[in-house]
């Protein structure tokens, strides 16, 4: 093999890992940045939020080309072949992510109109704790961390613990007073949405292992939204 | 280039094909049934619901191995590539529909549990047109038809005036009586999660519309959700 033929594949590579790393940064910092225009009820940074979702858009799109180049520098060898599939399904993953945060900040926007409900508290924790699993899930990606992969498949039962809790939450509040019943259901999506990125994130962690570890996680998944999980 | 060679690609590019279209005829038919077992209230069928989806989680990892395989089996050029990799994002968006049918189940099984809501015919409508729409995306997908695709994309709005109607419509039944809060509650995570199917067979339809004429479809998406638009 000609050496300038790898010297391209893997600089198109580290193009395609340097697309995808700035998609994790990003897709994390719009999370964390959607929660905090909700408690803070500030639709001016609800509004920069809605639009920064169009540079996660382009850069995913900027990434399928970028596959499509590495994958035409050469007839890839299965583990190689891997590497850059998975790259195409997390830059696929990080997209959805920041569509949800995005969703999260317009619904922001919407419930400023209405009375205050008291579910900042739990609102926060639950964001505070899918950011962190995000932030692991891309850094056991980045590291080739199958341990660190592990911990954040583990730990995303909390998630759905608090999301639970927070569903029930709500509910109440809407059975206490029918005037809660509008911004609850939007908050009910909002905490949906913080929860598919906890199981976004471990549908990262779960690539991170195998890339990292050459087998999958062993076991069934301990993800389950109870409020739903009786049946 | 041998034809051994092109004739074995051609194989595995079939497999794939079959595959896929495996996974569509599943997922739609996964819809239709999800619904049905919630409008009947029937426990069993939305059990066999829940229990279908492991099938199609299956082919989904098979199709993705499929696509390692047809990959390596030569070094692909450019319009080949995007044909394998378009396959490959309709299988994990197949997937997902999958999820969200299987999702609609699982809260049947709760519903039954609470009492009925009278909103069994909108959400039966909208069921229909979604399923509609990814049949004709799957359609137009395996047949190349550029129009068919384009007719999937605009008629998305009418999911979306459906969806926002029935958000609406269950707000009320909330406000008249707080026992529908509970299942209520449960029927707007159903209603959005056959909103986001639509949503994911108008990606379908870009996909096909882009693989069949070559450019993507110009204008802006009518698809949004207005309970949420106006801001």
């Amino acid at each position: 093999m000609e050496p300038h033929i790898v010297k391209s594949f893997d600089e198109a590579l580290n193009t395609l890992h340097a697309q995808v790393s700035r998609m994790g940064v990003l897709a994390e910092h719009q999370l964390g940045l959607a929660v905090q225009a909700l408690v803070d009820r500030n639709d001016e940074l609800a509004g920069q939020i809605v639009q920064s979702d169009a540079e996660i858009d382009d850069l995913e799109a900027a990434a399928n080309d970028q596959v499509i180049r590495v994958l035409a520098l050469r007839a890839p060898v299965a583990d190689d072949l891997r590497v850059v599939i998975t790259a195409l399904k997390i830059a696929s993953t990080l997209e959805r992510i920041a569509d949800y945060a995005a969703n999260i900040a317009k619904r922001s926007i919407v419930l400023t109109a209405m009375p205050a409900v008291p579910t900042v508290r739990p609102l926060q924790r639950l964001g505070k704790l899918v950011q962190g699993l995000l932030a692991d899930a891309l850094t056991a990606y980045h590291e080739e961390n199958a341990e660190l992969a592990l911990q954040v498949w583990t730990r995303d039962k909390e998630v759905d613990e608090q999301y639970s809790g927070l569903f029930r939450e709500l509910l109440t509040y809407m059975m206490e007073d029918s005037r809660n019943i509008t911004p609850c259901s939007h908050l009910l999506f909002v905490a949906k949405n913080i929860e598919r990125i906890g199981d976004h994130a471990t549908n990262i962690a779960e690539m991170a292992h195998f890339l990292a570890s050459g087998s999958p996680i062993e076991g069934t998944r301990p993800k389950n939204d109870t409020t739903i999980a009786h049946t």
